[in-house]
């Protein structure tokens, strides 16, 4: 116990930055029970949620990685940066669920490949947020806003190789060949995205490639690999590597449904981002399959927002909804979540599925 | 010997792009034993690197690292666009001539250890042009000016991903766990080096953590990694480590004086070029040591030579010259040759000795 006490941030009560919004979330849009179960897990979780977040920002600081112990480096004080602010922590969060589903505890191995989870996807926002030229991150500037894209790919660079030492550390030798196919399919996924970027191009199976690179692989990854480390045997591996899969998934097509309905203040970012960045989301897919017209207006848009005041957001998701393309990517991340508590429905029963089920759920029913 | 022939480039002699340059090279400046050594070294591993050439277009064009399997998207083109113009593939030669001192011929996990060297080795110059702003690189517009700086990093990332794919594929888990580190050094060297950047403070012990991370840490691995899997007792392996780190200094202070005193049209690129992007090499150290007042100069030039004719590239390097600094720095590098040589001297005599000793001494004394 005196360990757990050491592991708490002295700033707070570092596990309440993890599920505490999803709660909040979910109290606030009257999903009560949802909320209860939610609250019941950070409960449950609260100790080793306080153990990741601090292990997280180890992670950030390490700078000893190799021969050198270097203080602060730029690449280190940029992965703090980014990694200090709260995220949703979800993926870690499947690696300890996965673990638990085989009856494992939050232990060193879990931990560290839990924190891996993170610092990967950290590093991949670093460096997409280079690629994309992204201006807001988590609610602030992005970390190459404030410290420049050169300290922004190192510092990524330096997240993924902590990220696979903590992997290689574990000892699993498939999880580290896993983990390195996972990584190189979001980097295709990040390069076809950049290829397609500005085409004004929609196209059904490229989104899908792209998302289940940049994203599903990862949850499938993390969920998979906590399975492994609990002990479960291949087909449960299997199994939750496929939950996991669903899930990234519907997180993912959630994430393009905020970008265009989202309440900008809760979501830490304006609307149309995606678009602006000349990408076409599954909900414009859908309203350029419906509305051929549209795709001129969008290309429009982009090209001409800031001069032209009839062309504001409010007029592109005005139009987009009367497709009604954002309720059917909503349905169609919902049918996700289906597939996801479906595909639950092979494994153990007890409070780690149930807890699964809410990750789903509140993955779904998310407001930011 | 039908591998070999197939392995062949159909654009010409693949082998010939390896180590061609040094012969020439050592030929023009009247080094004729050198040159005919390196002749000798050359014929002896035509069709290794025959291999090995054909190997690293593989590796730059394999994008179906994992789930997908994609045409050559911009990350692939990027990556091509470096490994077409043929470096001096030096790092694998090193693994190659450490597997043979064990008595190991190139075989496929040889190749993919060398082929990985020169992978990482590639993925740190397309990241680096990314932070340090290049726009030359072995002659050409650097990729980054060529695809942009977004497929640049993604190209790192593919290439690094690549690699170390690789390294886990031939099965040493020290060898990963090694080259780990080694990366990671790399990444802090770069960091390190951003920090200094512009900031024109001279420091000694600062610009060798530098060169340690960035280039004799990847070289030492290259040499040791290359006697791990040919087989050698652990003390001769961790002396291979030491000969190649020794190498490696002595390479990188050479690059430093070619900066400075180069043949532009040899060397592919302008002279100056590190200065301009704001980092003092070893030969501006020693110079401001002697000369306090130069570095207000240095200063001046990187911010008015564009403006100002009298503050031409010339003048720096006749005060550079006038200090003795290049001569020292050429002599730093020939003492870091002669460590290599007299580790050397406690491993095996034969053949691949005599070979290692003559890639010591071109990488002394060329001029590209």
């Amino acid at each position: 116990m005196g360990e757990h006490v050491q592991t708490r941030n002295p700033e707070g009560r570092p596990a309440d930055t993890v599920l505490k919004p999803l709660v909040a979330v979910t109290e606030r849009v009257g999903l009560a029970p949802l909320s209860s179960r939610l609250a019941s897990i950070r409960a449950w979780l609260s100790d080793d949620l306080a153990h990741l977040e601090r292990a997280i920002r180890d992670g950030a600081d390490a700078a000893e990685l190799g021969e050198f112990e270097v203080e602060e480096h730029l690449a280190v004080q940029t992965a703090r940066y980014l990694l200090g602010r709260p995220g949703k922590r979800i993926r870690p969060l499947c690696v300890m669920l996965g673990a638990r589903m085989g009856g494992r505890e939050m232990d060193r191995e879990v931990k560290d490949l839990a924190v891996a989870c993170e610092l990967i996807h950290a590093a991949t926002l670093l460096h997409d947020d280079v690629i994309d030229e992204g201006t807001e991150r988590r609610g602030v500037p992005a970390a190459r806003v404030v410290y420049g894209n050169s300290a922004s790919v190192l510092a990524g660079d330096h997240l993924l190789l902590y990220a696979l030492k903590l992997v290689e550390s574990v000892g699993y030798r498939r999880l580290l060949s896993n983990v390195l196919d996972t990584i190189a399919d979001m980097v295709t996924a990040e390069a076809i995205q950049l290829e397609q970027r500005g085409r004004f191009e929609p196209n059904r199976s490229t989104y899908l490639q792209v998302i289940q690179g940049k994203t599903a692989g990862l949850f499938r990854f993390a969920l998979a690999a906590g399975g492994t480390l609990g002990g479960l045997p291949s087909d449960q591996v299997a199994e939750l590597g496929q939950v996991g899969n669903a899930l990234g998934l519907a997180f993912q097509l959630m994430d393009d449904v905020l970008d265009v309905e989202g309440n900008t203040s809760s979501l830490g970012k304006d609307l149309l981002v995606d678009l602006r960045e000349g990408k076409l989301t599954w909900p414009f897919i859908l309203a350029c399959e419906r509305d051929p017209n549209f795709i001129t207006l969008l290309q429009q848009y982009v090209q001409d927002s800031e001069t032209d005041e009839n062309l504001s957001a409010a007029v592109i998701i005005d139009r987009l909804k009367s497709t009604g393309a954002i309720a059917d990517t909503r349905k169609f991340a919902e049918a996700q979540g289906t597939e996801a508590r479906q595909l639950l429905a092979g494994l153990p029963v007890g409070a780690t599925r149930t807890a699964i089920e809410a990750v789903i759920d509140s993955a779904i029913r998310r407001k930011k």
